[in-house]
């Protein structure tokens, strides 16, 4: 049992679907490794999640090519390693792991507790496999649990049952606030229980509406955390494992809560514009907080000269957002260009007999959105919408207006998070005007407005959209916070009815525990809501 | 074993999270019939598919409160009645169902096959129940299966196993062409092995992107049809079953293929817009085929009155379409205006530089999305988008121009499909003018434009999505059936690069057995597709 077993960590950040490139990738790093062991993480292979690619018969035959390409590669590399994927075994496909060494797979293991709520499908697309047995390596014997299979008891006092001496945790598990203590305090459960040490390896980067943090980590048998990774970064780390003992690289510094969601939000921007080959983004600064932290955040991403900023301004801009909208394009660097609606809303205005309320105020929006697509179509720089989670919450966005884009880095915060999110980013150097973050929000599509005319006050609000959403909290409960009833079912009925909106919204980083998207699947016709003072 | 057993089949439109509102019309049908045992559908209490409204804990109490009502108001009813619920036993939440009678609950069934592929999620929301056992009723032995339960052979085997008499079958089951035949030939198929008579209740109505057919029918204990329910309607069938044999009403016709078709794109465009409360409807009319037949549906579902058609030419229209679109608005009887887009036009063109191309072809179905949108908010009237399959799997469709809308009840045809409904729309009277259906489809969007210029013909078209989308197949299998390589991987790739407007596009009507939508989970940031030529 002290046989020393040298292990490499690799946290990578692969593409859904470039099966090839992410094999590429995957060999570089078993090619130079010098470990017994090379562990990529969960479906390192195809990238994570690969939803309903898994049920076409090409990606399957693609996959299972790659990976007699990666034995046959790999046949002379000092190291084996452990290569999760999904494989077909009697016409069931699993989300499996192969240890392939001397170019050949010597074992395959399946995940066992497959995630089918929240964001996960993995019912719809994967077999649960058996309980997984020990994997013989080298004169250790390995237990491999795949991501949530580290997350119930069985699988580890089965793994332990039957001796293993370690345990090696291949995961594709996304971010969401407090996610990497509730992994930790999983891992220590594991080893709680069964006394083992525990090697966790989480992938990095951004997939539509998911964000991978990596933070890779590895625990002894006491449940002592140590080594810790990086979070959202590419990363190998070599550690050695002997007489129950890890010699580990030194660890790397979690960041603070706000800065683990700001890097969220940049990577899982950074890489929708990346992988699908947008050369930039565009968007609308207002001279609102919601524009102004999302193009500091595209600046972060993608670099300043990438970021395109256009004021539409309208009649009813106030000298005061023209300012603080030029201000926060020049403090940040980025490309800046003011281009009047006036004429636009004279045209509509007279083509729409008596175009005015609302309509004529979501015309304007939607005349700002016009635009945005023009120039997006005409230089293939992607629109970023810039609306938050309270506000598609309740609807507070116009459809086709500012709810146009093809990304939202925005779209899981809530509006006091853009508030905080927005102070430190500030904290170095003042990037966003301070008037931005102090005056009273408004959408200036009419004279005088403010967004509290027609929402409550946004500390209230957030807490009661995060009772109902998050927490799924009925009336009585929320009231028993503190608010009151009529703004609680008015918030309720503003939530149901804003459905329609947010199934035509782009997508945007998830970072809450119940993000809209997939994560919440609520249908549009829905009378439940409708009826809530009965 | 020759006792006499009444049903009363309850084939009702439930409208989803309107418990109260379901449980008063369950209980005037419940309330008239001299039968032993109503039979009502699958979750007709709270409306199928209820989705992530299970997870609510006040959803899940409401529900509770509404079984206790009904049987309270049902303690002196004649009938029991079998009322399929979410319910919730040792805090697990299952698909079940409850004999009601003499105001108790007395037996509860529980769903034993839980459908999670195509647009079914059940796994996310229920536990799977074991598999369940007869329930006795008025000295008879009903065996109870839910739905799916009837698509596996082990559920009517378990049943037959314990001496059941009779089989019955409350549904939730969506249409899709052809589905009919399947369901009966699976009902066929727990008779062959069983020889047990079966009563098979389905439910009608539009939810969201589901629209439910009914065609409730019963077979004996050889297998032989005795009765057929009408597809698309509410009804009650009383039937009684004697000594191994049935006596029904007369039987309902089914209707063609093409005509339920039709049906299923009525009924699912009336209940989405008469259960979401919108007044009427509002579209543009290009003159093409797509919205002359959308603007037809429109009528069957809401009569002429409700329908209001906007021409908005810009100097590409030609005449010919200014004249087939007043005709066809004409001939259906529906509200019909004109608005030119020159203003915008010309205003876009001057705010916004060097404006042409795409971008100009955009811009003008975005000033007319935008006119539409106006026109919604100023008189509450939906817009129907009316983009067809054929051109949503490819991206020949404008984001935020003529994607606008609040529903599309052609979003899951293929252009193929397009014409031969309208064909068959116009066999009893030219409604959709000849011309519209005989002349070459143009977005009329620059001068001499037909959609050949941008794509393959459509029957070219439709049969390789066809091939790709419904079944899955690889490029060397669609080039079998006769088509061109480089056709067939360039519309791959334009179906995997378009997933980005897809997943902003209004709900519509699902009609295949893969639709757009919840029907099939891919990526938008996925490189697989990208990589088809290697």
């Amino acid at each position: 049992m002290s046989k020393l077993l040298t292990l490499r960590l690799a946290q990578l950040n692969p593409t859904v679907g470039d099966i090839a490139g992410n094999a590429e990738k995957m060999l570089e790093v078993w090619r130079q490794s010098e470990s017994d062991l090379v562990v990529f993480a969960e479906m390192a292979l195809c990238g994570y999640p690969p939803e309903d690619l898994v049920l076409k018969p090409a990606f399957i035959s693609s996959i299972e090519t790659h990976i007699e390409k990666l034995c046959t590669d790999s046949a002379n590399f000092k190291s084996a390693a452990l290569i999760s994927t999904p494989w077909v075994i009697d016409d069931k496909t699993y989300n499996a792991v192969h240890l392939i060494e001397n170019g050949k797979i010597t074992a395959t293991r399946t995940k066992h507790h497959l995630p089918n709520e929240g964001v996960f499908d993995e019912l719809r697309i994967f077999e649960p496999g058996p309980l997984p047995d020990p994997v013989d390596f080298r004169g250790h014997s390995l237990g491999i649990m795949i991501c949530r299979d580290m997350w119930f008891p069985d699988v580890a006092a089965h793994l332990k049952d039957r001796n293993v001496e370690i345990l090696i945790v291949p995961n594709g598990s996304p971010f969401t606030t407090k996610k990497s203590q509730d992994r930790q305090e999983k891992a220590r459960e594991c080893i709680k229980t069964t006394g083992l040490p525990l090697v966790y390896v989480n992938q990095i980067g951004g997939q539509d509406e998911l964000v991978f943090d990596g933070g890779s980590f590895v625990m002894d048998g006491s449940g002592e955390q140590v080594f810790q990774g990086a979070e959202f970064a590419e990363a190998t780390y070599d550690i050695e494992f002997s007489g129950g003992k890890f010699t580990c690289p030194e660890s790397i510094p979690q960041y603070s809560e706000t800065e683990e969601l700001y890097q969220a939000l940049v990577l899982g921007l950074r890489d929708y514009i990346t992988k699908n080959g947008f050369p930039g983004v565009l968007l609308g600064l207002s001279g609102g907080i919601d524009s102004a932290l999302s193009a500091a955040i595209a600046v972060d991403a993608l670099g300043a000269d990438k970021v395109y900023c256009v004021m539409m301004p309208s009649p009813f801009t106030s000298e005061d957002s023209l300012e603080d909208a030029r201000g926060c394009a020049e403090a940040l660097g980025c490309n800046y260009d003011t281009m009047p609606i006036d004429q636009a809303m004279g045209a509509f205005t007279t083509i729409i007999p008596g175009l005015s309320g609302i309509a004529h105020e979501n015309m304007q929006s939607r005349a700002r959105g016009l635009i945005l697509m023009a120039l997006s179509n005409s230089t293939g720089n992607m629109v970023l919408s810039t609306g938050n989670k309270s506000e598609m919450a309740v609807g507070y966005a116009t459809l086709y207006g500012d709810m146009c884009g093809g990304f939202n880095a925005l779209k899981d915060l809530y509006k006091g998070q853009v508030y905080a999110l927005s102070e430190w980013r500030n904290r170095e150097g003042e990037v966003i005007p301070k008037r931005i973050i102090t005056k009273a929000p408004t959408a200036e599509l009419k004279d005088n407005q403010t967004d509290q005319d027609s929402l409550p006050e946004y500390e209230t609000l957030d807490d009661i959209l995060e009772c109902l959403i998050e927490h799924e909290m009925d009336t009585a409960e929320i009231c028993a916070r503190g608010h009151d009833e009529t703004v609680v079912t008015r918030v309720w009925k503003m939530l149901d009815a804003a459905e329609y909106k947010r199934r035509q919204a782009p997508p945007g980083v998830k970072i809450t525990s119940r993000a809209f998207g997939r994560d919440r699947r609520y249908p549009i016709t829905n009378h439940f809501g409708k009826n809530i003072e009965k």
